[in-house]
């Protein structure tokens, strides 16, 4: 990947763990049980995708760093919640996340259930926080922008659909739908958190637009990496939605199918970035690296 | 009950009721059965205590009713949220709520998990909603107050503690502890968040004060109904929290300390509200009805 898209997504990823650092409450008490969790679970490292994303869109809208930085860690906690409760034995039930055991396996099923409602619920007290930005009806926007991306209608409502994929006999739409609500609202959301901080109705569109055909964009390479990819490099089995009998955008297009939409999501996601010309580079990088990726 | 209070308790929970039908989505496409359990679950009646203490708030301030409202169904919705966790197998482990299965009985873990997830997401799009308010910079105070309330310093810490409780050996200021976030902190929200709709900050002390107290005395005379109650009445098992091996404010004070706690604590409850002379008769016969309640 470009020289100054991996410096900058580093640099994010370095800023983030940090006011995540800052923004988790401490263990104290009979209840920091639940507060190790939650730290244990947000401060582990990871690529940090979706902060990089909305401080790529804060800085070109010109935004106040300490502001995107404290709503790219409101979305990871809730990121970070999702991953804990999908790991939940009732769910996707895995023992490994990024190589270390999920929190339900170094601690309980009751504690992983709570220190994912527990981020869930800061990332919105953060946000609704004055240090997030000075206008109060920005910070409405949002909390009410997070929540849609999040909730029943969002991710929720995707993992909901993914739970259920086996049987519902899913075509491209459907896998599709499933996508945009799973992992594409709240990709989405984080690409266009700068533009709803600065106020910024049009490239608000703009970078929501972005975000939702980059957010599928990953899901397909995830697919693609699935079949393709060596176990220690993605991390996970290769081939364990296959064998989980779910459909994915490999088995409903073929391998070259899914590469060329892979390829037409991206470019129609750096169409999207027009308007904002040179400034929107990073974001254009970030295409390119979603589409090479690797691992 | 007096009957103002009894119909004032009918009313709210009616319209509270009428609210939530209409704030919760109806259920759609594939990922609908998150909403079909999300409605269960908030739509399935309950005494509905807490929106009588924020509606009632609400009437002392002179705030517009269907502004409580909302603020109401969205706390109802955190309440309701807590349940379906609290309920699931790795925490309490009921069957039963209300007389009815509970959503991971009617349903399954995973569902139960998301559609838990997804009241409380919506709780906050509910109260960042200008229909909320007019004015953004209190409805950013709802959120963040909610979330306090709600999360690792408040009712999420309360549940650890809880699961903890029965090898934390604690005395009856551990169990106050334990009591003032898993109940308190949501109780004393609801009581004081009439005060934040109408931007009264000193109110919301006096109201958040008296909240807590009664959320307290709520909680000792919960423990005395599980030694005194009848099944059919308390709507679960008697001694059940003795068989938890859970300390509790009898087995700590015995029966008569309890009593008399529980009276000093509305007591002191009905205290805070002197500022409100007259205004504030249904509060204190809510204070009553938490002294003298059979179920």
């Amino acid at each position: 990947m470009p020289t100054d898209f991996a410096t900058a997504l580093a640099n994010t990823a370095a800023a983030v763990n940090q006011m995540l650092d800052d923004l988790l409450p401490t263990a104290a008490g009979p209840e920091g049980r639940v507060v190790e969790a939650m730290r244990y679970a947000a401060l582990d490292g990871g690529k940090r995708f979706r902060p990089f994303l909305v401080c790529a869109g804060a800085d070109i809208m010109g935004v106040d760093a300490n502001n995107a930085l404290r709503t790219a860690a409101a979305i990871e906690m809730v990121h970070c919640y999702s991953l804990i409760h999908d790991d939940l034995p009732a769910m996707d039930n895995d023992d490994l996340r990024r190589g270390r055991p999920t929190v339900h396996k170094h601690w309980d099923e009751a504690t992983a259930i709570l220190a994912g409602d527990a981020l869930l619920t800061r990332a919105f007290e953060v946000l609704a926080e004055k240090a997030t930005n000075p206008i109060a009806e920005i910070r409405t926007t949002l909390v009410a922008d997070l929540a849609k991306a999040a909730g029943a209608a969002g991710m929720v409502g995707g993992q909901m659909v993914d739970l259920a994929a086996p049987s519902l006999g899913l075509d491209v739409n459907g896998l599709t739908h499933l996508q945009a609500l799973k992992t594409g609202a709240l990709i989405a959301f984080s690409a266009s958190a700068g533009a709803i901080l600065k106020g910024d109705a049009e490239a608000r569109l703009a970078l929501h637009a972005y975000g939702l055909d980059l957010g599928l964009a990953f899901q397909v390479t995830d697919d693609i990496l699935d079949v393709e990819g060596l176990s220690g490099e993605i991390g996970k089995t290769p081939g364990k939605d296959k064998a989980a009998g779910k459909p994915t955008f490999v088995s409903q297009l073929g391998l070259g199918g899914a590469k060329t939409l892979a390829r037409s999501l991206t470019e129609r996601a750096v169409g999207h970035l027009d308007r904002f010309a040179d400034q929107a580079r990073l974001l254009r990088q970030a295409a390119v690296f979603v589409l090479e990726r690797k691992s």
